[in-house]
């Protein structure tokens, strides 16, 4: 089986790695930045490289797309032509509806497309970054649309769990959308607003403990990429935002009004659903 | 030198056992928990623990409360017929102003309180809990009164670095309250809203990777104290929340209007200013 990865940057990379790990021994890599090649071929994590994806395309069985999501349907569109008959296509993006839509509409019909989201990013930028065992005991989503068939679905999921994930769970689009909003983009979002904050000055670290420290990690952020995540979620988004407001809002009433019981029935709340959790 | 620690909790326990190890040869303890004062004194944090602070009181010449806010006014009431001239008191309570403004009103004169805020929290609870590691390193807050003398702050700086922390600085109760409303408050009031959000569910952990594990990490919270913190800030903490605000709300605009270039000068500033601090 011929694996092609397009786009070798921290998160290609890792897929590249952790495939020749897991005994895949035909990845090729494409990408438009030689140096990340060269890397990629001297460490090992792709059998050979290229910068022009035409090169190799038509024997690929399965494409891993590891681009920027405004990148994926000009790549379908410019090489579909190239496609292998039944090849497999699969993306690593953060949000599914939007790209779904998109991507569905110029997919040829002797290509599959296997929706994913291995759910683990990395502050890290490029190849240098490349580090498959941050996949290890990771969870990853797949969210099956009607043409996929169950072959092609199990063989993305296989290769994730070649690779060292926990958990590929299969959801609708919609739901991984709303809760991907929830858990990952609205982090995002509170984090960049607490560094934005106008309270922000020289003197914060005096002050700051631990927890400003680890919530704030996130707000070091990719925003080419987290611009164009949050834009193809943005509905979803702002719905999280604004239940996730509501929230506050009941903590803030109790200030303004001194109320210590309900203050500490939210706090109880929390603690308890927290500890469920982890 | 007699130290006193009053409240043999995590805290507590963690001040006892730094001050043994940076060689202070005369710690006692109070606790009103029999078991508490076993352990320490097994342990070896302390010299000898009493239940009844009478018992060793007139010997101490500092006297660090590690209680709960609402506690501290009630033991210096009690207890201030017993200090010895000269005393000097301190606590380790995360906010200042409300604190200092109750505990100066009954004070006598021949006692000196300096108010002070180590930076360190646990999510650990007892003296079983108590490291004195995670003090090395930290940060610690001295907010000096006009009654304070240097010689006595100096006294409490000098514990502070013999246990391990690195910047012990001074500021004014007004500006520890506002900072700390921001850069401790607020991050425990967001991870708490996030945990209790409506969107919230037993499905919530197939999607979460590791920054809603990390941000959500402060939401097992100990309702009982912050409950006292928050109020006793409550003006601070409120402000705090409104500045947040009105920064998320900038974000959820860019949402609104589909607007990527005021998304990514937001995220752009926040990936700035978070690289500066850390």
């Amino acid at each position: 089986m011929n694996i092609a990865i397009i786009g070798l940057g921290v998160i290609g990379g890792s897929f590249a790695m952790g495939l020749q790990a897991a005994g895949y021994e035909n990845v090729f890599g494409v990408d438009i930045n030689e140096e990340s090649i060269e890397f990629a071929e001297k460490k090992g994590f792709i059998r050979k490289g290229v910068v022009d994806a035409q090169e190799i395309l038509p024997d690929m069985d399965v494409i891993l797309l590891s681009l920027y999501p405004s990148q994926i349907v000009p790549f379908v569109k410019q090489h579909k032509a190239l496609f292998k008959t039944g090849v497999v296509l699969t993306d690593v993006t953060g949000v599914k509806t939007e790209i779904i839509k998109q991507v569905t509409t110029v997919l040829p019909e002797t290509a599959d497309f296997v929706f994913a989201h291995p759910m683990r990013g990395s502050e890290k930028k490029g190849i240098i970054g490349a580090d498959y065992t941050r996949f290890i005991g990771a969870n990853a989503l797949i969210t099956p649309i009607p043409s996929n068939t169950e072959n092609n679905l199990q063989l993305i999921e296989k290769l994730y769990r070649g690779i060292g994930f926990k958990q590929v769970t299969r959801v609708s689009p919609k739901l991984h959308d709303e809760q991907i909003a929830y858990v990952s983009q609205l982090m995002h979002a509170l984090s960049v607003a607490v560094v934005n904050s106008s309270q922000a000055s020289e003197e914060t670290l005096t002050f700051a403990g631990n927890s400003f420290q680890e919530l704030t990690r996130i707000a070091d952020i990719n925003g080419e990429l987290w611009s164009e995540l949050f834009l193809n979620n943005r509905q979803a988004l702002l719905n999280s935002i604004n239940t996730f407001e509501t929230e506050l809002d009941k903590l803030k009433q109790t200030l303004a009004e001194d109320d210590e019981e309900s203050l500490k029935e939210i706090f109880s709340r929390a603690a308890t659903q927290r500890r469920k959790w982890y």
